[in-house]
């Protein structure tokens, strides 16, 4: 065991018969998957710690929330991917803190696992902005469990609507409430207005569907803020053909039982989603290291932690910044990258070399669906928009899939959606069982 | 709105002036289903109620709950299935009773829903024998919930093994207790036999997976009671291959934390599943009928409930008899055939005619299979097992499944799980959620 993570231009130890240098990577995310898949070498131990047993293809989650797709075709068990790899353990548990003295990482419970180096890649968690107990109102989109919340919510919303004989009560039930019109907040309310307005329309008896009302809220100036302005100007104009109300300039002051109040006006509604922010993980407290409002660890150029040249923190947890001082976005590709960049220094500690010492953000290009058949996509010079983005985007995201399973069974299931109108995964479940009553 | 039911050959009141007749079904299962789909007729108007927004195909339940088949493979929205009968409106909500007097349906949510003919075929739970206490050790398998419940625990315990330092607890960890080996029992014990053996053993490091003890418990004294002997001791011997302990004449006498006490000898186990016997939903107490030991309502031969000619009770709902006095079994074949019996007393009764008066079961054949490559058959003479009965159970189950998009989806998992050795739904959800600790 090397007590001492190998200083930059230092002989290491990688004479076969010492101790394994042990890499810890809390995280089975994009940045931490990207990390030990492209990082293999004699002497080293990797140990991948995640509180879940999956990894989730984030990019897609909004289509489980939306019935399009089931939850298995956009997550794979983290230790099947790393089967072949008898340098990698998986270990299912929380991280509950770093003893960075003792160089352990704790657990809730398992026992501690010694690092000689650590790489902290835990994502981060919605954030209502000082505003918590807006949750129960409207659940973010983060996990797999969320995404399914979001799909009992938004169908028994329909189911509730059919039932009940109070007119108000039905208005309410068949407004939807997104907050954020960011790249999830658009994809949402697209989907959801496209189950209104075309799929369900034929299913229901009492009430008429397409009368639902889709309400996208907007604190900014305009959707998509990440994108050039006349994309989102498309985006607009796509997402009001498709029905749904884009409020730009409005703020949500308040949350309840019975509706969201935007720029003090209350909208009755029993089913909001909130897509408006994100916190960082808890890491920066296991570390005691500074970190931005956003809670995300202030790093070094490359990527370790203020005084501690044996801790990396990556993706979603880390705040850093790119050549113009404009930061790194929270995106999978980001991740993916810091990952490769971590998995090259450490390569050249091993072998005792000089490595690279900042990581340079590359930005592949950003893209959005508008409901089921446009997209907006956005690589610098070149922007597209309408049903060429949307088979990009659709390509793209089946390349960026894991396996040739999902492959097949995501492309399966678009191929399903857009030929029947029928969708995959209809379901309500776990009802009653969360603390909500639907 | 006719106000009385129409006496078995007597003019019924079909002209299209007159209100419709009024046909309340409470259960979007096989009896359910299997009458409102083989019934549309001038006049008739039905109405399904049902708890959950799917119908779940039973047989293929056990694959959910062993992470081969995504939930979504084996539900489908019921209102979707009549999306094109503009006479069917389905209502997800949940019946509280019957008002046999004013003749309502009284819901939790809605409204009381009136009927002229009402059809209960609201199934049946597990039954624990008079020990209800045992339900958080050892989860049933009825719902997708308790199939996604048991797919958390059993692989929770290989996730948990992995941590502990502790060997005792590895030990109970590593043990799957199975009650009862009807079809049900006996095929999760070969699925979870094939995981521990096959599938997970490259994916640990820590514990070596073939050394988990599956053990099937059966208090008769053989597997599969219901099918012929000869293809019982098959299936015993087919299961022991698969490394499962199999324990015939041992009954359960109690459930804790720590383990299953079968026979006076305690197991530790940490993952119990109870497959051992069912009582029906609470449709008798609805009606004040007799019912049973099981629950079941004790219906006329043409399946009414005695003394109301308006109400039918079909499926594990139910109690018949065969010819020969035998009951008839618990079976999605049994209730559709119910279904498609009381649809043709039902057509019968709104064209006036005199009525089939007796149902009569005809016994298609048994199935069950032993892991991923073996099977039993039984169609009365013809008695199938091993290899070639597996092909049959997998083409046989094609066939049943609802749709294109299932029937495609099951057998590319099917496919893919055979070549790769990969299952497609090895996901943890729900954790921490549920009442019980993974």
């Amino acid at each position: 065991m090397s007590d001492t993570l190998t200083p930059p231009g230092t002989a290491p130890n990688p004479s076969p018969d010492s101790a394994p240098h042990r890499l810890v990577i809390v995280g089975g995310g994009f940045g931490g998957l990207g990390l030990a898949k492209s990082l293999q070498a004699k002497g080293l131990e990797i140990t991948i710690i995640d509180q879940r047993n999956h990894h989730l293809f984030q990019p897609l989650l909004y289509q489980v929330a939306t019935t399009i797709l089931p939850t298995s075709d956009v997550a794979w068990p983290i230790r099947n991917l790393f089967k072949s790899r008898k340098d990698v353990t998986t270990l299912l548990d929380e991280v509950t803190g770093v003893d960075t003295e003792a160089k352990r990482v704790l657990l809730k419970e398992g026992a501690p696992v010694g690092y000689d180096t650590l790489v902290l890649a835990t994502g981060a968690r919605h954030s209502y902005f000082g505003h918590d107990e807006w949750e129960p109102f409207a659940p973010g989109l983060k996990s797999l469990e969320d995404a399914t919340t979001i799909r009992r919510r938004v169908l028994s919303a329909f189911e509730e609507a059919e039932l009940t004989s109070d007119a108000d009560e039905r208005d309410a039930l068949l407004s939807f409430v997104i907050v954020g019109a960011g790249a999830t907040g658009v994809e949402l309310a697209g989907i959801i207005a496209e189950l209104a307005q075309r799929i369900l329309p034929p299913e229901f008896r009492n009430i008429d569907t397409r009368k639902a009302r889709v309400i996208l809220i907007e604190a900014g100036p305009r959707v998509l803020p990440a994108f050039p302005k006349e994309l989102s100007d498309y985006a607009e104009t796509a997402l009001k053909r498709l029905g749904v109300t884009v409020m730009t300039d409005h703020a949500v002051t308040a949350m309840s039982d019975a509706g969201v109040t935007v720029s003090g006006q209350e909208i009755p509604t029993r089913t909001a989603i909130w897509a408006a922010g994100v916190t960082a993980s808890p890491a920066a407290g296991w570390l005691g290291a500074e970190a931005d409002r956003a809670g995300r660890v202030k790093v070094n150029p490359d990527l370790t932690v203020p005084g501690h040249p044996d801790i990396f923190v990556i993706g979603d947890t880390a705040a850093v910044e790119r050549e113009d001082g404009s930061p790194v976005p929270g995106l999978a590709p980001a991740a993916k990258q810091q990952g490769q960049f971590v998995a090259k220094v450490l390569k050249a500690r091993l072998a005792g070399q000089k490595q690279d010492d900042k990581f340079v953000y590359r930005h592949q290009g950003s893209l959005a669906t508008i409901g089921k058949r446009s997209a907006v996509a956005d690589f610098g010079r070149i922007r597209l928009k309408g049903a060429l983005a949307w088979w990009l985007w659709g390509i793209a995201h089946i390349y960026f899939l894991i396996g040739t399973r999902s492959r097949i069974a995501v492309a399966l299931n678009w191929l399903w959606s857009f030929i029947s109108g029928r969708n995959s995964a209809r379901l309500i479940t776990q009802r009653d069982i969360h603390s909500d009553k639907r």
